[in-house]
């Protein structure tokens, strides 16, 4: 998606090699504009896959998602993070752990939102090691839902995440694939 | 705002007289077309304010803020909420201590988001005690920036929140006032 590269070019900050910070249109500050057409292009680009429902993970996924959700005129359910495993009948969980951070969290969803009659199109901001769509993806499998695709804003497409997920059977559609970044300069793949 | 009103009486759940789960339609599954109707009453009500950006405090209020914001075509900015205080100049921070819970968070905003120059809609899901937005009034304070209004979606009227932000010279603006709530029946205050 041309835009939002273009918008990474102009507004994202990258440090060293490896951390791209897009603070001023997606993180802190939130470009609605910029999401509203990202939501379309997320929307028609799954138009044919009979999606009932989209799945983020707070909270930086929430407002691309949410557009998404809007164009397809489907619920959006926000997956939750939690820092320990709570004892709750009424939620599945599974862990997460952040190659990057080493940090763990649990991501919880409620039983009584997703079904096995549900068709899920999940959108995240970020893919780089693809532990935080692995995790959605055992999620949304407790609950027999149907995985139909994962949208994904701005792929890091030097580390693994898309292979791996790719490698369970899932599509991944980013709209910003990153080859290469530094200081100076930011190279896209240009295919989704 | 009857629309509102009318879903927390359907989907709505009341735990003793001062819990309200809204995940149904607001804080885990979303209703994005809902979402829309509150972010166009908003922008309604605040048409006249010169607002320059809506702010809000991730990540439930996001949703809402974010259909605001879209449809006043402003930017959206996310207030962070972190575990503890770090050292960082490009921040501003404040502690919020949540009354109901008695944790503690560190409210955050960048320097480079907000000025002096902006006018702010503040936007949330709840307003109860006011601690949230007081501390999210604060960091505004701390950047120069001028509060216009604050838009609340469920104000829990029989707590203190909205006479404390009154009493500091803020307008509050809330879709649906519960005056008492149990197990059996939700009652409204029909005024906004």
């Amino acid at each position: 998606m041309k835009e939002l590269q273009d918008r990474i070019l102009k507004d994202g900050q990258v440090i060293g090699t490896n951390i791209l910070k897009v603070n001023k249109f997606i993180n802190h500050q939130v470009d609605p504009v910029l999401m509203e057409h990202i939501g379309e292009d997320f929307a028609n680009h799954f138009a044919d896959k009979g999606i009932t429902k989209v799945v983020t993970i707070e909270s930086s996924g929430i407002a691309p998602a949410l557009m998404a959700a809007a164009k397809m005129n489907v619920p959006l359910v926000i997956l939750k993070k939690q820092p320990s495993k709570t004892l709750h009948n009424d939620l599945y969980q599974t862990q997460v752990t952040s190659f990057t951070t080493e940090k763990s969290y649990e991501l919880t969803l409620s039983r009584d939102v997703i079904s096995e009659d549900d068709n899920i199109l999940l959108i995240d901001d970020f893919m780089a090691d693809g532990e935080a769509a692995t995790g959605a993806i055992r999620l949304l499998r407790m609950a027999h839902a149907t995985v139909a695709g994962i949208g994904i804003l701005i792929e890091k497409s030097f580390q693994p995440g898309r292979r791996k997920i790719n490698e369970q059977g899932y599509e991944v559609y980013s709209l910003a694939r990153i080859k290469y970044m530094d200081e100076y300069q930011i190279d896209f793949i240009e295919e989704n």
